[in-house]
């Protein structure tokens, strides 16, 4: 009775459900592991919500959080590339173009093309809803790096002119969060979570 | 130059961070560790979208993508309920208006309030989102189930007649999902995840 439609649907599901595997440099504040893709993308989804008000250019919220719920899915077979590690972020973006193919591909055609090209617009950034949705992405790093005393930043040996240049790109989706980012950023410096 | 408004939305963002850290019973497929609520939000919220053809009524999706991203917050403070411990789930609903006031209640008035709205709206499933809503919160565990070899069920001796008495109401919500769901406990009494 299960139509093939709903199968293929079914079968996209169960395969996200490896998003919860992938691990993220950012640690969870309370547990101090590491937090995975399918976390990540739940709290940058409520923060879209939540923070609308400050983005650029007027959104359509709901765009920018049906984009952040998709937009690591392609790491489930390209894996995370840690954002202060550029040779790397070189690299992905074939790999996750192929991954992209396989895994929206599970879906039916319609559905397929649809996610596709709402995770296209996010990787392109031109729209007032992928700035800021980018804006958040960065922005949510960020506050759990803060939060745990700069773990990743102090493991990576970052500094912070590579942290306010990976993240100026805030201003472009949502000028009021990049200025507090950067009071962020000074504080972290300050508390010694961040070297000068 | 940080205003009160979005110190508050940002102590609200960092304080749901603890999501991450409540526990379910159901098994992520790839590892066999316990899911938390953020993972499982985030899942609920991106099936509402795929599967959204399949409400009985018509649907506001973006409402129910809303409500999915948030109905378990309460938890931080209130702790999981296993959805077959009986005698636990009748002492919770007060608990979780408790934790309702003081994590909503992080945010500015207008938005605790919102969201205070659609919490509530979800717990009484009345409208068409919320019943969508609640048949996606039973249908994600069921697969989650199925595909860890009925892990949940096995550990906490569930038999077939409790897991169709709980999720029987899928069908308030999402007819032919709960014919997929049945299916599917059928098939899991067959290869012995579940006992008869």
């Amino acid at each position: 009775m299960t139509t093939d439609r709903l199968r293929r649907q079914l079968a996209f599901i169960v395969e996200i459900d490896k998003a919860k595997s992938i691990l993220r440099n950012s640690l969870v504040i309370e547990e101090g592991r590491r937090e995975n893709d399918a976390e990540h993308a739940w709290h940058v989804a409520v923060m879209a919500r939540m923070l609308a008000e400050y983005a650029r250019e007027e959104i359509d919220v709901d765009r920018v959080i049906e984009m952040l719920l998709i937009h690591d899915l392609v790491e489930i077979d390209a894996g995370d590339t840690f954002v202060y590690d550029t040779a790397a972020r070189e690299l992905k973006a074939e790999k996750e173009r192929a991954a992209a193919d396989r895994i929206f591909g599970l879906l039916p055609a319609d559905q397929a093309a649809a996610l596709r090209a709402r995770w296209d617009e996010f990787e392109a950034r031109q729209t007032p809803e992928a700035k800021f949705a980018f804006a958040l992405d960065r922005l949510q790093p960020l506050l759990l790096n803060f939060h745990t005393q700069g773990h990743a930043w102090r493991k990576h040996g970052v500094r912070r002119s590579q942290v306010m240049a990976v993240n100026a790109s805030i201003a472009d989706g949502a000028p009021e969060l990049w200025e507090y980012a950067r009071s962020l950023i000074e504080e972290a410096v300050r508390r010694g979570y961040l070297a000068e």
